[in-house]
């Protein structure tokens, strides 16, 4: 089924709730030329490149995964001629600094951007997803002959780049890494070792591909203060950037899997014939750290491929159930109808239209904090924001990745039996979707960080900020008055203080009752998710009755969305509440052998 | 990895809960041989048989599906040989009635069984299962010499069974069947049409394969009020029992599904040679009445399907969790320890206990009522009975079996990143329940049959039954007054005023608001799932404590587990009232175009 980018939502959005007009005031992004025209444009471009190059490649490419030959990966059919395209046509730049050739534009933007290509091809969109994590990581430690040397390449799109943590040992626990890092007499180091989940670690879509590796010095500290983080081209480039010989770096599997199988994910031997040149990446000892700004980005990005799963798996179902017809109204009808009549029809598309719209509203959201963050010229502003991101990193990443699941989940549902059949396409994004709650770290490492650095370590304060926020969106609803804005206000007031009540027990009992309170940490983060999710869309309301004259159908629909997110998904935060307060002594009872 | 059937927790649900010493007691059993003896032997032989027979064909026949060769479908590898074995020991038969060789035992003792197969293999108790149905349906309407043509083959294992109610163009609405069967002038039928998603369809197991047909004689009524169930074999059946020539029945097709790989799904081909010779089974335009006998018993055996994938992924999951080693405790360890150490394991391995256990008790209380409804020699007690079984059906299918997906999610995200690996197996489990939601009607039938036929129709005085029983548990949880007890009535009694004010809200609202009310039948169904299980639990709580002496281990576990149960699971039916209470109009909000 052909995919529709969504860009009347995305731009509401955008300009609604999440402030593309103050964003593209920053001064850096005036310089790289953004202003409220540049946002349609871009998105429209890119809806088209999607649409017609990326989306068409997504079921063959599950069809025919990526191949391990002879040492190299190749890529699923059309997968290098898009890639190929998607490079010259500058899509791997947007966020990146004119300087190394990118367009410096503000994450907001290539949010939806973003959000399109994993609508359109999950698989296909990893591979320039794993370089922007490493062209970050590059540009905050790398030396400037390292950046020189690397970025504007990647940038470029000419060579790829790649994350390697994971080692069969070391999965959620870095501490545990144990490939080692040999200093040579010329500065230069070589790798030893294993890693594994190498997402694109090998292919056949670009020219070189550039491994950021963590790995161990000799002598370094155990734990997490001993891994160094290294640059080891798959090619080595030499000083006038030509490309050498290969590197000693042999992708010696590809694992088969549940979904995204278009994308390589690869076991790769460093060092097997004396070790992989690479170069040391900022300073020792500090990988875990670097590594962090790139799996901080990693995150954000892959809440996003949460959303854009989603909102595939949506238009899929939508078509369906309008096209799908059998069993009369409910209300009489003298013949058969399309299933979309039916109110639990109904009730699934809402569903997987609420959580797709709330947590698209919540990441872009986030995304203009980020960009706050970085670029806004009031230095109280900056700090204020990279409060409010950092909250919202778990949320975003752990909310729209767990809620993908279920949307596409119930997408296979609403098909009925034909969902069950592979050649329908549903079940793609219920395999694909399973990966999102587990890469970038688990729904459970992101609960841990909202839980311990998010909320704890500042005693509640940015929690309270968002308190604050939503309650400021509370008296806008009672003032507005029309009865969607008073049924909405119901919930988020009731959702709040189960959120108030959440942040005082886990702040309160955080050293005293740390098993009890780390057992609710799942759903206080998703208690967080729903209540966000269900602030924006009041905010979405507020927005739409005042906007509505000027497309009714389409606000009406907002307006209606936001009110059924409030009253039939929201009120799982009040079960939640009962979870994190009531059931942290249960969650623990059993000792491992009872089980 | 291996399977190790639950008997303990087995026997304690059917002992405890469902009352099988009072099953026992009832003269049809008595005559069969059955005594409380009889359980715990029958349930040590299927282990044995499950775990060492059928349990390792399960990862090899999702890796190596059924195919279908020159129009024969061949099984996967061992499958053939294991059900041979199946039959000879006399399985197909533990409830079927003794005079056509069966053992005509009480269901709730064939439920564990059937249970302990699916846990080993889905796809290859589905064979089993279908045949069930088939033999059901026979015995229900089918002429004394139809039945003993058919019946004792099918108990013994010899021939298999089939239902064929689905076409391209009627998958839930069967009035859209448009198969015709000609009638000739020997009395029989000729069957033309093209039936679709016919589980074990064709296949190697059996000598012989029996089809039951939903189809329209020439002038019959329109709609479900002009089908006719036919009876069609593969190969003909002479009068003395032997083999015939081939029917015209041609398997063009198997289906590529997400899970239940080894299972084959078929398209079947009636007549494509002048038509498949038939025998009307009772009579004419009364095929849907009879078929839903035979569907009422799948429905009940897909929601065990769900309890037993979901204890499946348990074990599974629990074992992972017991090996993996990363990470240190939270409150302090000097080395990493096995993450089922870390609360948010815990939380993710009770839940999907807490799920299993509480489906599993429901199921096998249901299965109860049914031996109850058959066979108790008090009529009033048969007629309660009756209408507990009947409330009961939509809720064991539709709950076990949603939940089953989840507890397979969860499944998979206790393995990390080794749970997106298709060989770890996990995923399979994900997989394979994906189906349990559809098949035998979707959640939606299942939702719309509990509102309409079993709440409104008597005005809600079932429900009724429930709440009272409930609150007998409630006394006797009060008086009990352990810390524990105290906190799941707390809980319990929150649920069933949810409950209480849903069933009043339904009944009320039916005929007025009929799609508001429709709107909220998904959260009702799973509303009834939660409390009927979590008062399930209370009940086990409550024997739990009474008999902890004995083995204070699995006793502590099951108090524990029904806490668990009731403070992080249950309080999901306050988020789930205000949804039926609240949620119906905004469900119901959009137009068709507007989505």
């Amino acid at each position: 089924m052909p995919y529709v980018a969504p860009v009347k939502d995305m731009l509401f959005v955008m300009n609604e709730l999440a402030g593309l007009s103050e964003v593209v005031t920053y001064p850096q992004y005036v310089e790289a030329g953004a202003d409220l025209d540049l946002a349609p444009a871009i998105l429209e471009e890119a809806a088209k490149f999607t649409q017609d190059v990326v989306a068409p490649l997504n079921w063959p490419g599950d069809q025919h995964p990526s191949v391990l030959r002879d040492g190299q990966v190749y890529t699923s059919p059309g997968f290098k001629e898009a890639f190929s395209q998607f490079a010259s046509a500058g899509w791997q730049g947007v966020v990146h600094p004119s300087k190394f050739g990118g367009q410096g534009l503000p994450k907001l933007i290539s949010t939806a951007c973003f959000e399109m290509v994993n609508s359109a091809n999950m698989s296909f969109a990893l591979c320039p997803m794993l370089t922007d994590g490493a062209i970050e990581a590059l540009l905050t430690a790398a030396s400037p002959d390292i950046q020189e040397r690397y970025v504007p390449k990647m940038i470029s799109g000419e060579w790829t780049g790649t994350m390697n943590l994971t080692e069969p040992q070391a999965g959620s626990d870095l501490s545990m890494v144990r490939t080692r890092a040999a200093p040579q007499d010329d500065g230069t180091y070589k790798i030893l070792g294993t890693k594994i989940y190498i997402t694109y670690g090998d292919h056949d879509m670009a020219k070189n591909i550039v491994h950021l590796v963590l790995a161990r010095l000799p002598d370094a500290p155990e734990g997490i203060k001993g891994i160094s983080l290294f640059v080891a081209p798959k090619f080595m480039v030499s000083a006038d950037g030509s490309l050498g010989k290969k590197n000693d770096i042999e992708c010696v599997s590809l694992e088969h899997k549940l979904g995204i199988k278009a994308s390589p994910t690869a076991v790769l031997q460093f060092g097997d014939h004396g070790g992989a040149v690479a170069y040391l990446v900022g300073e020792e000892n500090r990988g875990l750290e670097y590594m962090f700004v790139m799996m901080n980005a990693a995150r954000f990005s892959v809440g996003m491929q949460g959303v854009a799963v989603a909102e595939r798996a949506y238009q899929k179902a939508v078509q369906y159930a309008k096209d799908r017809v059998q069993s009369r109204d409910l209300s009489g009808s003298p013949a058969p109808v399309a299933i979309i009549h039916q109110p639990d029809v109904k009730r699934m598309l809402m569903t997987m239209r609420g959580y797709t719209e709330s947590a698209r509203a919540l990441a872009y959201y986030a995304a203009a904090a980020f960009d706050a963050q970085h670029a806004a010229p009031d230095e109280v502003v900056r700090k204020q924001n990279q409060a409010i991101y950092e909250f919202l990193v778990p949320i975003v990443k752990g909310y729209s990745t767990e809620m993908s699941i279920d949307v596409a989940s119930l997408g296979i549902q609403v098909h009925g039996g034909m969902g069950f059949i592979e050649e329908t396409g549903a079940a793609q994004h219920y395999r694909d979707a399973r990966i999102l709650t587990i890469y970038e770290g688990t729904t459970a490492i992101q609960a841990n960080d909202l839980v311990g650095r998010k909320t704890v370590r500042d005693g509640g304060a940015t929690a309270k900020i968002f308190c604050d926020k939503i309650m400021q969106t509370e008296k806008a609803l009672a003032e507005s008055d029309s009865a969607d804005a008073l049924a909405v206000l119901k919930q988020l007031t009731m959702a709040r203080h189960a959120f108030e009540d959440s942040v005082t027990y886990i702040v309160s009992h955080a050293k005293t009752e740390i098993k009890e309170v780390y057992a609710g940490s799942f759903a206080y983060l998703r208690l967080c998710g729903l209540l966000f999710g269900a602030w924006q869309m009041a905010r979405a309301l507020l927005s739409a009755q005042a906007l509505r004259a000027g497309d009714p159908p389409f606000f009406d629909a907002k307006i209606a969305t936001a009110r059924f997110f409030a009253e039939n998904l929201l009120p799982q935060t009040q079960a939640l509440a009962i979870s994190i307060l009531e059931g942290g002594q249960s969650t623990n009872a059993l000792a491992p052998e009872q089980f």
